[in-house]
C-alpha cells in the first residue's frame, strides 16, 4: 500500500483499538464485573466513546482521508485500500454529519427510555413506556435528517446497521416473502403436531455445556483464539481478529436452549475469526454487516445445526451424554421435536418457520412510524391487528406484545430487519454451497465441517467488511437477495416433518 | 471543591479512567485471554498508555494544574484539594521531566529483556541475559538524570515505586534490621526442625477455593464490589473504586499456598475498597505508595492468617474440609508447619523470618549497580557472596540466584525494597492496633475482624493515596518507619515455636 494509505491505517489503527476496548469493557460487564462496578464502568465506556469520537471527527482524519481518496482513485476498486477507503468514508461520514451533541442525547434518552420500557414491561403498562418512545422516534427522524436527501425516511436507519440496502428493497423482499411464509404456517398447523417433550427434561448443565463445545470443535471453533463463557443473553464479541468471544445461556429444563445458541454465536466467532490478517487493525476487519452475521451464525444453527444429516452423526452423541433422558428417544423423533413449528407470541422463541413473520410485522411498524403514518400512541393495537393477520394469535398482554423487544428503546429502529434478512440469506449462500459441494451433506453426516468452513470463508469471511451485504450476494450468488432460497428450504424440510 | 479544582478533576478522570481500562486489559490477560490475542492486546494497551501520555504531557493538564496550584495556595495542606494537587504534580512532573521517547525506549527494552531472561533463567546463562541487564541499567540510570540533582542516583528510581522515601533513609533502617534478622535466623536454625509435612499431602483444589472465600468473606471482601479468579501469578487490581478484583494461585499438593495468597491479595483489596468515595477517579482514590499497599497485604496474611488465635477459629473449619489429611493434625502442628522457617534460595518461597534478607540483598547490589560501584558481568559473585553472609546458602545455579526474579528486565530497579518495607510497617501498625483495640486477639480468635478492619479504614484505606508512606506512618505511629516492631514480632513468636 502507499504511503498515504499507510498514514490512514495507523490513524484508524487507533480507533480500532478504542473499538475493541470498549468491547472487552461491555464482555466484561456481562461475564465477569461484580454488580457494583456498573456506575464506573459507564464512565469508563463513555471515556472510550468519547475518544473514539474525537479521533473520528478530527481534522487529521479529514484530511488524511481525503489524500487516500485521491490516492485511490485509480486503484482497483475490489482492491483493499480502495475499499479500506470507501468504508472509512462510510463510517466517518456518519460521525461527522451527525453533531457529537446528537450522540450524547441519545443515549441519555437511551439510559431513561431503557428504564422506561423496563418497567413497562414488568407492569405490563405501555403508556408508561410511551412518551420515551415518541421522544426516540422524534430524535431518530433527526438523525435520518442529517442524511437528507434521501429516498425514505427509514433508509438512514437501516444503513445504520445495514450498509448499501433501501427500505423500499427490503419492502420488496418482505412483500414476496410474506404470503409465502403465512401459507406454509396454515399448511404446517393444519396438520398434527409433533412432540418436543422429549426435549423438556432435566438435563445437566456441564454436560450440556460439554456437548456444546464438542460440536463447535468440530466445527472448528479455534480455542486458541476464542472462549466462551456463560452469560444472560448470548452474544459474540471481538477483541482483535485472534481473540473472538462466544457466550451461552443455559436452561436445565430445556436442552435446546444452550445447544443451538452455541451454535449460533459460533458461526458468528466463525465469521470474524475467518478474516484476512492482512485486514487487522482496521474498519475491515471482522465480520460485515448485522444480515451477513445473521446469515452466519442462522448458517451453522439452522441449515447445518437442525438437520438430518447433523444429528445422523451428533445424536449417538448426545445421547450417550444424556442416556437417561433420550437413551430411548429415536433420531426421527428428536429431530421433529427441535423442527417444532407453532405461532406464537414471543419472538426470541419463534421456530425456522415463523420467525421471519416477527420480523416483519416489526419492520412494517417501524416504516409507519418513521413515516409518521402510525403513532406510537397506536402501536398496541396496530401490534396486535398484525399478530393476528400473521400469526393467528394475539398477544393476552402488551408485554408479550408490543413491549417485548428491548431494542426501540435503545434507539435501534431499523435493526430488526436484519434478523430476517440473515435468515434468506443463509438459505441462498445454502443452495450456492450445495452447488460446489455436491456430496455436503454426506459430509455433514460424517461430522466433518472443513469443506463448509472453507467455503464460507473463500467467499466470505476473509472479505472482513470489504463488501455490503447486497453486493456480496450479488457476487457469490449471481442473483440479489431473495426469498426465494428461505421459502424452498422451509417447504422442503417441513413437508418431511409434517407429512404436507 | 472550587471550580480550578473541579476542572482540574475534570481533566484527570480521563486519565484516571485510562489507567482503570489499561488495568482491565492486563487482568483479562492474565485470567482470560485466549493465548493468540497477546499481539493485539499489546497493541491495545500501548494506545492507551500512550492516549494516557499525551494527556498527563499535554498543554491543557498544566495550565489546569497550575490554576489549581494557585487556587490551593492558602487552603489546609491536608484537605482533599490541596493533596489532590500535590499528588497530580508529583506524577505530571514524572511524566513531563522524562522525554515520551524514553519511556517507548524503556518499553522497548523491556520487552526484549524480558524475553532473554526467560531464556537465561531456563538454560541458567547469565551471560546471555547480561548484556540487556547493562543497557536496562543504563537506562534507569539515564532516567534518574532526568530528576538531578538528587542524593543519590537510586532516588529517583525508589521513588518511582515508594514516593517520599530517600535510599539513605532505607539504607538506614535496614542497616538497623539486618543484623538482628540474621541473628534471629541462627537462632532458629541451631532449634529443632518443625514439621510441616501434614501441609505437604494432596488438597481438592476447589475445597481450598471454598475455604479461602470463607475466610475472606470473613475479613470483610466485598463480593459486590470485587472477585476472585486464577492467575498463574496471584494479584489485585482495581477498575474503580466498586470493582476491585483478585486472583489465586491453587497448589493441590500444599495447603499453603492457595491459603496465605488469598489472603494476602484480599489485604490488597481491602486497601483500595476502603478509599473514601469522595476521591473516586482521581489520582488519590485507592492505596498509596507498594510499601503501604504490601503493609496490608501482610498484615491479613501474617499477623492475622498466621497467627495462633486466627487458627483457633479458623482450624476446625480447615480440619472440616480435609478431614482426611487434617483430622489427626492438632492446631499446635498445624500451627507451627506454617509458620516453619528455613534458609532458602527463591525469595517468593521464602518464610516470614527469612524474607527480608532476600530483599536487603537485592538492595544492596541495586545500589551498587546505580552507583557504578558493582559491575553487571560481577553480579553472580557477589549475588552468592551476600546469600552465603544473610542466609548460609550458597545457590547452585544462577537460575536459582541472580536469574530467579523478573524485576530487573522489566526495568523495575527500586521496587524491591517496598517489600521488606511493607513488612516492617505492618508489624509498626500492629502494635498501634493493639494499643487501640486492647483484646484484638480475643476478636481474632471469635472470627471477628471488623474493628480490625474499621481501624484501618478509618487510619489509612480511606485516605486514598493523600499521604505518602512516611508521612502516615508518622501520623498513626508517632514514629518515622522502624524495623523494631517487626523484630519484636518476629522474636515473639518464633521465641515460641522453636523454643528460643
Amino acid at each position: 500500500m502507499t504511503s498515504k494509505i499507510e498514514q490512514l491505517k495507523t490513524y484508524l489503527a487507533e480507533i480500532v483499538d478504542l473499538g475493541y476496548i470498549g468491547s472487552l469493557l461491555g464482555w466484561d460487564q456481562e461475564t465477569n464485573m461484580p454488580p457494583a462496578g456498573v456506575k464506573e464502568r459507564g464512565e469508563q465506556m463513555a471515556t472510550i466513546a468519547r475518544l473514539a469520537q474525537q479521533r473520528f471527527t478530527s481534522e487529521e482524519l479529514r484530511r488524511a482521508l481525503e489524500e487516500a481518496e485521491a490516492e485511490v482513485a485509480g486503484m482497483d476498486p475490489d482492491s483493499d485500500a480502495a475499499r479500506l477507503v470507501k468504508v472509512t468514508r462510510r463510517e466517518v461520514d456518519k460521525r461527522v454529519k451527525v453533531p457529537s451533541r446528537y450522540y450524547e442525547e441519545l443515549s441519555q434518552l437511551a439510559v431513561e427510555s431503557y428504564a422506561a420500557w423496563k418497567q413497562a414491561r414488568e407492569q405490563d403498562d405501555f403508556e408508561h413506556f410511551r412518551p420515551y418512545l415518541e421522544r426516540m422516534v422524534d430524535l431518530r427522524r433527526e438523525f435520518a435528517s442529517y442524511f437528507s436527501p434521501y429516498e425514505h425516511v427509514y433508509d438512514p436507519l437501516l444503513n445504520e446497521f445495514e450498509p448499501g440496502l433501501k427500505t423500499q428493497e427490503v419492502q420488496q423482499i418482505f412483500n414476496e416473502l410474506r404470503p409465502q411464509q403465512v401459507a406454509l404456517i396454515q399448511e404446517i398447523t393444519s396438520r398434527p403436531q409433533v412432540d418436543d417433550s422429549p426435549l423438556r427434561q432435566h438435563f445437566d448443565p456441564q454436560k450440556q455445556w460439554d456437548f456444546g463445545v464438542e460440536v463447535i470443535t468440530k466445527f472448528g471453533y479455534d480455542w486458541q483464539r476464542g472462549r466462551q463463557d456463560k452469560a444472560a443473553h448470548p452474544f459474540t464479541t471481538s477483541f482483535g481478529l485472534n481473540d473472538v468471544r462466544i457466550t451461552t445461556r443455559i436452561m436445565e429444563d430445556y436442552v435446546a436452549s444452550a445447544l443451538f445458541s452455541t451454535m449460533h454465536e459460533c458461526g458468528h466467532a466463525l465469521y470474524d475469526l475467518g478474516c484476512d490478517p492482512a485486514l487487522a487493525r482496521t474498519p475491515l476487519a471482522g465480520g460485515s454487516s448485522l444480515a451477513l452475521h445473521e446469515s452466519q451464525s442462522r448458517l451453522w444453527e439452522n441449515l447445518v445445526g437442525r438437520s438430518k444429516p447433523f444429528w445422523e452423526h451428533f445424536y449417538p452423541r448426545l445421547q450417550a451424554y444424556f442416556p437417561e433422558q433420550l437413551g430411548n428417544v429415536s433420531l426421527d423423533a428428536f429431530y421433529k421435536g427441535i423442527n417444532k413449528v407453532q405461532p406464537s407470541l414471543i419472538r426470541v422463541e419463534a421456530d425456522e418457520a415463523t420467525y421471519n413473520l416477527h420480523v416483519m410485522l416489526r419492520l412494517d411498524l417501524e416504516i409507519q412510524l418513521m413515516g409518521g403514518e402510525l403513532e406510537a400512541r397506536h402501536l398496541p393495537e396496530a401490534w396486535n391487528a398484525h399478530m393476528q393477520e400473521y400469526l393467528g394469535l394475539t398477544p393476552p398482554t402488551n408485554a408479550e406484545g408490543v413491549l417485548q423487544d428491548v431494542h426501540w428503546s435503545h434507539g435501534y429502529i431499523g435493526y430488526f430487519p436484519t434478523y430476517a434478512l440473515g435468515n434468506l440469506i443463509s438459505a441462498q449462500l445454502w443452495e450456492a454451497i450445495h452447488k460446489d459441494i455436491p456430496d455436503l451433506e454426506d459430509q455433514i453426516r460424517r461430522g466433518e465441517f472443513a469443506q463448509l468452513l472453507g467455503w464460507l470463508r473463500e467467499k466470505i469471511h476473509r472479505h472482513g467488511s470489504k463488501f455490503e451485504a447486497p453486493e456480496l450476494v450479488q457476487r457469490i450468488t449471481g442473483q440479489p437477495i431473495s426469498p426465494q432460497p428461505y421459502i424452498r428450504y422451509l417447504r422442503q424440510k417441513y413437508a418431511e416433518i409434517y407429512g404436507i
